[in-house]
């Protein structure tokens, strides 16, 4: 029993606010315990917004996870809605809240101050972009009104832009609503967590579902016809008219009061804390989507809003403030994102971050099946593992496919997390039974093909480096696959008949091997190496060479 | 590029054999490999053999994963089938085999030898066992004989003896070809690698789909009727009246050739075996079903044959033959079995095994949903967490539902494999979505609520020590829920109004609380605690207590 009675005021009560103050008082029974949201609901399912929307969550008191009047009858806990957090001073430990249903303007003061303010919607200073029927997604009034104009309005048409986990969320929720889509991405590729060549079969699969899919296009400005629809400009002049526009473009940390306060800001614009989650200044501490936190992987400050990690920042400031020292570890970004019918998921770093960081790293790619293909219905899963090619180490992984996706990811996440390495994957003992697996899971494979090039057994090649290949590029596939489709300038010799034509190959220069996946181009190249041939194995096969072209 | 010559010669080609002898030919292209291979199939698909017989595979050709075509072609490996090994000399390094085709019996020498003969189903010298009609299911001509059989007679009636992995199987698959079956178990419960108690949702499923099950009642013998049924006499007495018996009482590793030949046999029967799976001949290793293993969290010597290990041991073998030291680090029985919509998975050691062992041990029980509970369909998942009261390093894991369950379970396990403890779970980043799962992942959970009873924040109090309960046992649910079922002697005081109404428990007694799944009754355990009550929460609540009842 604890005889302190700490005063500790929460200012946001979504999830890291939330988390923090039900965990305070786990930790406490006699603290006074204030949660101030300026909003008119804590503790809802931010990420359940876009289901909302589509429909598919139908009732809109399912997204309230705890009212105000749980947090007091539960928690002992005093819930403020609609009170907005004007003001920090510092010095006196003080806050200045303004009560909107009353106007009334209030102080209190703190032992303890978290801010878990959470970041605010992208909305860029377009021309336009007040116009009526242009929506983000952050809150459940925004969903409802955005459910409110697709009724009144009979919308058929919407363009969303952005291609992250809302916008790719919020596409797949207006399809559920028989609304045509159009997708507007600035960038080259949907979903930044993953490298372009992953993306491929998620661009695929918004096309098969007739989304308008434009990549390396934003949006310059609206604006809105006689009608009363919109024309959505985009960078390239194109002219989308539509019903509805969802903006998704990206969040920013909420920082208008710790910087105010002059609390310490980073580089990447969040609010910076330390391990216990506590900001430059000793009695206020910061969670969630407002703070920088550090890649647990690459020890870079960065900014990923992702609610798993708000809500354990929630209790690692709760811990810091009753005298428990726990530590934030830092975030992999471990994700996933549902998209018709495809599961895409990625933890750690991704190529992209350790090219642009410097660091020497080595990848796979494989694309087994989710399950035994003997048993029916096996869905192929697309991977990519990156490690050190100093000690196998894993760095990051990331995987699309239609089943068992995240299953994969989950595991390779808690690996990454013990700071595992490839050999520990190969020896991973996974659930196997026909429905669920392989007696070489997917896991298991990927650690195995990373072994294999890590120890030379058969040294992996990379089909980006192919121009510059000075030797052969072999084709082990069968003949009728070979006749279907290739790449350019390579010879075939099934692997069935490569012992005995081995005499057709050059000794003095590289072979590069290839096949559809991967798998029999392994067993060439082990057999072309034992035989001294200098052979690499060309990762994943013909099929990621097809998704790079994409 | 090697230039040894070395004479491989491997006994036994399904899982472990195969594996090693594709795994050597990638080590040596010059080796000499002969795999002899008793039945009629090489490398096929064991753990399909139920989803045969029911039908759910049609192709026989999907259960072979690959011939003695492929193995020839793709890997230079001379395939014997139908060739049985008869005998070893270790002293002139040669094996005698018969060719069951011809009946010539042959000689043949080996610098190294692979035993891989797998196990063999338990046939117990019953009464009328050799009836037609009654069938193992371990091989494809075993499984076709059992279709033949359900089409010839126009089965509809079948008695299933054991209620482990095959037995759940194959009771599925004859439920799925309209058959109605019986389920005899001599144990008290299906399922052995779970505990009692959570075995108790899989005997409510079979019930739910009619199956006639029959726990502590084995089977004594079968005698034939003049209509050509069967019946099966059961040690109650019971006869059941059956058109088809289907043995599934478990398998004895086949050590035959190795006892004969003088190799050390462990004390559970299986061939004894080192860290590199070479046997007490140095010259002879072992691999797969036949072997002894090392329990990974026990270290006790086990017998687990499951085809993930088997395939890891035969890569491990044929290292170790070509000079390549990797270590077999032990099995953690990691599994899962598919039944009727339940996915039933585990993970390291049960309790019964460290009770049996005296080991000191914790755990708790929970019943999170497998995804957040405001999507639709969030299905509950019973899980149990096996840990060390000492440090908190994870023993083993157990859970049962209808989705997400081993995705559960393949993240405990690398992190026992990893050496985790409950604290890293409660860190553990896992995807989320609201699809795929929560914030707080049903992982997470796990570690928190064992961490809260490490740390003595919530110290948990299990159902199964209530008789000894000298204090007051307390209902923290609903008032309505209490009236619609509790535990006797419990009084209700519910959470909301557990802070006004402390000054009715008692200050010098346990107080024992309970909710339905464990939430509610932590958060009524530590406001007791931090008010000076010597409180304890009943791991899984009220739905626990069920669970043990059945």
């Amino acid at each position: 029993m604890t005889s302190e009675r700490k005063r500790l005021l929460i200012v946001g009560g979504v999830a890291g606010g939330a988390s923090c103050a039900a965990r305070a008082r786990r930790l406490s029974e006699t603290a006074e315990i204030i949660m101030f949201e300026r909003g008119q609901y804590v503790s809802f399912a931010n990420c359940g917004l876009p289901y909302y929307v589509g429909d598919v969550i139908t009732d809109e008191q399912k997204l309230i996870v705890a009212n105000a009047d749980l947090f007091k009858d539960r928690f002992n806990i005093d819930v403020r809605l609609e009170n907005e957090v004007l003001d920090i001073d510092k010095e006196t430990a003080t806050i200045k809240v303004k009560n909107n249903k009353t106007g009334e303007i209030y102080q209190e003061s703190y032992d303890a101050l978290v801010l878990a303010p959470g970041a605010a919607s992208i909305r860029p200073q377009l021309p336009g972009i007040d116009l009526p029927g242009i929506f983000a997604v952050r809150t459940i009034p925004d969903s409802r009104r955005i459910r409110e104009w697709i009724e009144q309005k009979q919308v058929k048409r919407a363009v969303v832009v952005g291609g992250g986990f809302i916008g790719l969320e919020m596409t797949e929720n207006l399809l559920h609503r028989g609304i045509a889509v159009t997708l507007l991405q600035n960038q080259s590729q949907v979903m930044a967590p993953l490298d372009p060549e992953m993306a491929a079969p998620i661009h695929d699969r918004l096309a098969a579902h007739g989304v308008k899919l434009r990549l390396g296009d934003g949006v310059v400005g609206f604006e809105s016809n006689p009608d009363g629809s919109i024309n959505a400009i985009a960078e390239s002049g194109e002219i989308h008219t539509t019903d509805l526009v969802i903006l998704a473009i990206g969040v920013r940390p909420e920082t208008t009061l710790a910087k105010a306060a002059g609390l310490e800001i980073g580089a990447r614009g969040g609010i910076r804390v330390n391990e216990q989650m506590q900001t430059s200044d000793r009695r206020i501490w910061a969670v969630g989507d407002a703070v920088e936190v550090q890649d647990f992987v690459t020890k870079e400050w960065t900014f990923i809003p992702l609610a798993g990690p708000a809500n354990r920042q929630g209790r690692i400031a709760a811990n810091a403030i009753f005298d428990r020292n726990t530590n934030f570890r830092g975030v992999q970004g471990t994700s996933v994102c549902g998209l018709l019918g495809l599961a895409i998921a990625s933890t750690g770093a991704n190529e992209k971050t350790l090219k642009h960081l410097g660091w020497s790293y080595d990848k796979v790619y494989l694309h087994p099946g989710h399950h035994v293909g003997y048993y029916p219905n096996a869905k192929p899963i697309n991977m990519k593992l990156l490690f050190s090619p100093v000690d196998g180490k894993i760095l990051g992984a990331q995987a699309v496919g239609e089943d068992g996706v995240e299953k994969r990811i989950d595991v390779i996440s808690m690996a990454i997390q013990l700071g595992a390495t490839v050999y520990d994957l190969e020896e991973a003992e996974l659930c196997y039974a026909p429905q669920f697996g392989a007696a070489k899971d997917p896991v298991n494979l990927a650690g195995m093909i990373a072994a294999n090039d890590l120890n030379q057994d058969a040294p992996l090649a990379h089909w980006e480096y192919l121009p510059k290949l000075n030797g052969l590029l072999l084709d082990v596939r069968g003949v009728n696959e070979f006749a279907a489709g290739h790449v350019e300038g390579a010879i075939n010799i099934p692997l069935p008949e490569l012992r005995q034509r081995m005499s057709e190959l050059p000794a003095e220069k590289e072979i590069w091997v290839y096949c559809q996946v991967g798998q029999r181009g392994y067993y060439a190249t082990r057999a072309l190496r034992l035989n001294g041939f200098d052979a690499y194995n060309l990762s994943g096969g013909f099929k990621t060479y097809q998704a790079r072209k994409n």
